[in-house]
């Protein structure tokens, strides 16, 4: 299994993205500053997977400390903590692992400081476990839309290469692979950043998936030849009316499933639901430097035949550039939404939390066949 | 104006459009050879322009030929057009460029071989100005489209560099700056190739007409944000059933469009209407090498400050690639089409070659003010 970070040998080994595809390096970190290193220069991405590398460097770190009793290990641990905080600096699930952690250790003040030591590597390991647990149920419950001999369209990367493993958006694809299903998948490319080129590609093909590489402008000549049966894609948020912000992009490829009557769901994990926000008109959209559309940065071939990583530049020089990081698509284009507690529609996300009454599954679905 | 060829003392003058935007380099060719290098190398692309500059390396090569008569002079002339003929094969307009300079040459065989090279420099000049002529034409009618204070969208070039100046889908935006509207341009960079992002953005920079560099993945989020006020795209072919096929994610542009209500129009010279067609499912589409999905050509600069010509590998080697060239935009879709007769419903485009009746526009309308 295509795997982004794990926790070896008493060592953190991440897969370093940032030279994918055309290098494969894993990375062993002994030593937490180098995982904090990974984290900022983008080796690790995607919101769970640094969450897990960041609660893993943290319990690296720890393992060197030297201290008397628990306070002085928490003193001792607070530097560590801050390095990964400081990495990227509005990751969310960097916080929440940093938080759960030092719960942990509170509600164990009376241990050893060998004990709580190893207590920091089991809640890291657990962290990790967790996440593929979800991935795991989003895949059991996604494999069920997915028939025997169909091709999915995918955007982005919300692949095992974003999580602890089998990803979000593409775990439905790997169960239903594993169900004995033909499957096929269409990746778009994704400008800018181009995560579907680079990384979903990647990791299908490592799987043994068939994938085909296609430009976004591909997808909906695509759809109008009958060529897409169904659309999944990742999130970066979902809020309460069912409306989803996910990288540019996504909104298009929505319209243009509903406009060719193929079904578009989003794979989102609890972690991702935000009920606080009532509509995706209030979702904050981040626009980024003119450098990312303006540069293509990989391995590059000189036409006297160098080979080096560098950037190549496509548009002239100061041209004005407007680089919305993500899109929201609103909740009527979104067929269903995937979760590790069943499919929802997206008028029915904001029960998600609610226990169901009795005898109903409180909203989600098991969605019918098609055909 | 930018003029991407121009027959300027005795010489071929073609701007290299292939090392665009990052190097603007004007090649003067005084042989008819660099002429065919240039367009089989792409120094010069778009269906006119080849034309265009097929014409006058033709007269150009002509210049040279030692012959007795008309006769001899038609023989040694031969090769020289073979010449321009094997550049791009299947380019429609070369074709029709040898063909019309044949013709010229063939009803005046009394006169002299000095008269005879003398005619062909002024037949490619007039290939030249009535090209530009036409895309007047089309700017002058398509200027009517856009108010003041607009915001146009457009995708690929089908500009200036493409013809013989104007451009077909920019020429109502240089019309309408010059009746003095405050216009801004998105353009989308429109991968594979990237001619937006190489081509677009240069020219209308190059003309002051303000314009901003998008992903093809953001104009659905811009449409939907109010931003866009109309959408002007060139065609290949124009069929009689209105349909259109033109650069890949031209019809992604249209759904898009339509679902936000954006009149969506074409410009298409009638050099570009094939009437023969019936519909948009009769045209063959072109699918090319991978290796424009997968590799980024420009002007590279590696990590170790090195800058050159180059490519930047950005998916797997060996990844399965569908690179379609083209799409096909059905005539449902197309708000109107925008020829040098005027404005045309798809539906009525078949009726352009008749005679419009007396006190008819022939189906050419003038388009009702938008508000």
């Amino acid at each position: 299994m295509v795997s982004a970070i794990a926790w070896k040998n008493k060592k953190v080994v991440m897969l370093d993205q940032s030279r994918l595809p055309a290098e494969v390096r894993f990375i062993e970190c002994a030593d937490y500053r180098l995982v904090a290193e990974g984290i900022k220069k983008l080796w690790i991405r995607g919101a769970p997977a640094i969450g897990i590398a960041a609660a893993m460097g943290i319990a690296l770190g720890a393992k060197e400390i030297k201290a008397a009793g628990f306070d002085e290990f928490m003193e001792r641990l607070e530097p560590i903590c801050s390095a990964m905080l400081s990495t990227r600096p509005t990751a969310v699930n960097i916080k929440w692992a940093v938080d759960r952690l030092k719960k942990t250790l509170l509600a164990h003040r009376e241990k050893s400081v060998a004990k709580l030591k190893k207590m920091l590597v089991d809640e890291a390991k657990r962290i990790l476990d967790e996440d593929i647990a979800v991935n795991r149920a989003i895949g059991k419950f996604g494999a069920e839309l997915i028939r025997d001999g169909d091709t999915v369209l995918t955007h982005c990367n919300a692949g095992a290469l974003a999580t602890g493993g089998y990803g979000t958006a593409t775990a439905p694809m790997l169960f239903a692979r594993d169900q004995g299903k033909r499957i096929r998948v269409f990746a778009d490319e994704t400008r800018p950043v181009l995560q579907g080129a680079r990384l979903t590609t990647w990791e299908l093909a490592q799987e043994g998936i068939p994938v085909t590489l296609i430009t976004d402008n591909s997808a909906g000549a695509l759809m109008r030849r009958g060529e897409i049966d169904l659309v999944i894609v990742g999130t970066d948020r979902t809020v309460r009316n069912g409306d989803v912000a996910n990288k540019i992009g996504t909104y298009t490829v929505a319209v243009l499933a509903r406009e060719h009557s193929i079904p578009f769901y989003i794979a989102a994990p609890l972690s991702s639901i935000d009920l606080s926000i009532p509509t995706g008109d209030q979702i904050p959209i981040e626009e980024r430097d003119p450098s990312e559309v303006t540069c293509i940065y990989g391995r590059v071939r000189t036409e006297d035949n160098v080979c080096s990583w560098g950037s190549v530049q496509i548009a002239p020089e100061g041209i004005s550039v407007k680089n919305m990081a993500f899109d929201v698509t609103p909740h009527r284009y979104i067929t269903g939404i995937i979760t590790e507690k069943g499919i929802f529609r997206p008028g029915d996300i904001k029960n998600i939390m609610k226990k169901p009454e009795k005898g109903t599954r409180g909203g989600a679905f098991v969605p019918p066949v098609r055909r």
